[in-house]
């Protein structure tokens, strides 16, 4: 078996565009990326920035299979695709692809999910994370909870190899925007912001703490405690950091409701999952382990589902 | 007795400088008032600003006494002064005075008040609605909860005449800087946004049945209710507007812990206090009283607490 691309795979999301070719086995045989998400695509030309980054790839191969997740498939993307409803696996979401003709060959967009009943929730690109996570550790399947922290953290359980059910967390666009526009943000504007583990780890505990009465009551003390002299404002944001996620940390305990917690796996970017882990040992969860490269797993799995790729030992060279 | 003035009295905050002339009952002979808050002072001078409003009192009555609340007294405002001790009473703020020579005349400038402890909280300018409230409704001195909604809403527990502790929440400048900033904002800018009284109590009970786990994982509701098609764009901001308040109120009750909640009063502009009344009854709170001009009291109770009145039967004329 030579190193044949196979598959073309799009990370599309909301601040960036990752391509990626596959070959026979799912290995990678190239990446590509630029900072085209969807709210910054050139002239807003999605067919025009598809083509600049893959069309060598494609008129080398012109029948090579390729599928995208992310954003590019919401509202605001190149083409809406409806949400797969939850519970779903990787054949309910291979079912709904939305085949797009790109101008430049098919392109396969993959759904996200929407979680019906008394409180809707959605997610738009986690779900192709889950399902690589699955590919990668499938010993998760029969049940764990992953959890992927970022802009908008999803904790999305697992059962039966099947998404079951999620919560969202919108914990970075919350602390960014608490940054840039609150009053939370002034001291540590104008102290100049530093790094403190300290300073992170008080605002977790004051958060793990705050028991029923939830944070909401306790969020100001980024900026009283500075008043009172016992926060130095260059410390202010992570402490600020440390409330908000030990706030999501303490709603996923209080969730639990005293049963154990199930194999819990932390997917993304490892700064950001290193953050996670040891604000998790603060809640005495200490079992964790990290994942990375989810998402390409995820889009060879589903193209795969979906009957993409090249029956086996076929090629299109 | 003849309406001399006896008192100029200020309540200077954020947004806005206004000035009362009170006669020898403390009641109010007229009353100015302008967008000079803080941050808005032309030319951030102080001195001119207080000359232009209440120079002429002051020239008709060079010995006439002036006291004033807010933000005027912290570090952003005029001149700083030093928080006073929780639990604080009227005595200990009127001993906390700060006297300031403003070029015409002195200024006398009421402390706010710190909290210490674990949880360190301060307010500025409550204080004095506080022991206003105590002035026009003396029975709530033995025991009550106070209540001043607004940009960072204060839960106020007073008894025995004193302020004991208090909480803030950041309910206000939560709803602006995600209406403004989040994508929370978004659905309701695009559409044009709404009132809806149903859309609000269906945020207030989202929150109020949130438990323990609190508000932080429905947060989202507010976009994947409208992704959902079971709540309008263009009411969204009220939904939104219903969670923050629910939130508030949860956790307040949450800390209640099943005691009886003591007499509580709602302090400050009337609409506003209207819908935390009708928040509260969702609550199962229904007895809940509602005061104005609590600031204008509580000022006239200081000074009278500061000796800076003029003894009883006492003119300047």
């Amino acid at each position: 078996m030579t190193a044949t691309p196979h598959l073309i795979g799009l990370d599309w999301g909301t601040s960036s565009l990752r391509a990626q070719l596959f070959d026979a086995q799912g290995a990678v045989l190239e990446t590509r990326s630029r900072p085209w998400g969807i709210m910054h695509v050139p002239d807003g030309d999605f067919a025009a920035a598809y083509r600049a980054l893959v069309g060598d790839w494609r008129e080398a191969q012109p029948d090579l299979p390729a599928i995208a997740c992310g954003m590019v498939g919401s509202r605001g993307g190149w083409h809406e695709v409806p949400y797969a409803d939850c519970p779903a696996d990787v054949h309910s979401l291979a079912a709904g692809l939305l085949r797009l003709d790109t101008g430049c060959g098919d392109l396969h967009l993959v759904p996200g999910v929407m979680q019906r009943g008394a409180l809707p929730n959605v997610l738009r690109g986690e779900e192709t994370q889950v399902f690589g996570a699955l590919e990668l550790e499938p010993d998760l399947a029969a049940e764990a909870l992953l959890v992927l922290p970022g802009t908008h953290s999803k904790w999305v359980r697992v059962r039966d190899g099947r998404l079951t059910d999620f919560a969202t967390y919108m914990t970075g666009e919350l602390f960014a925007v608490l940054r840039e526009h609150s009053i939370l943000g002034r001291p540590a504007a104008e102290a100049g912001p530093e790094a403190s583990a300290e300073a992170f780890r008080l605002g977790l505990t004051t958060a793990r703490d705050a028991g029923a009465e939830g944070l909401f009551g306790r969020l100001f003390t980024a900026r009283s405690r500075v008043l009172a002299g016992e926060l130095g404002a260059a410390h202010s944001l992570d402490y600020l950091s440390g409330l908000l996620i030990g706030e999501e940390l303490r709603s996923q305990v209080a969730a639990l409701a005293g049963a154990t917690c199930p194999p819990l796996v932390l997917i993304g970017d490892a700064a950001l999952c290193q953050r996670y882990r040891d604000a998790l040992a603060l809640f005495d969860i200490h079992q964790v382990r990290l994942l990375e490269q989810a998402t390409r797993a995820g889009l060879w799995r589903l193209a795969q589902a979906a009957g993409l790729l090249p029956t086996s030992g076929g090629s299109h060279a």
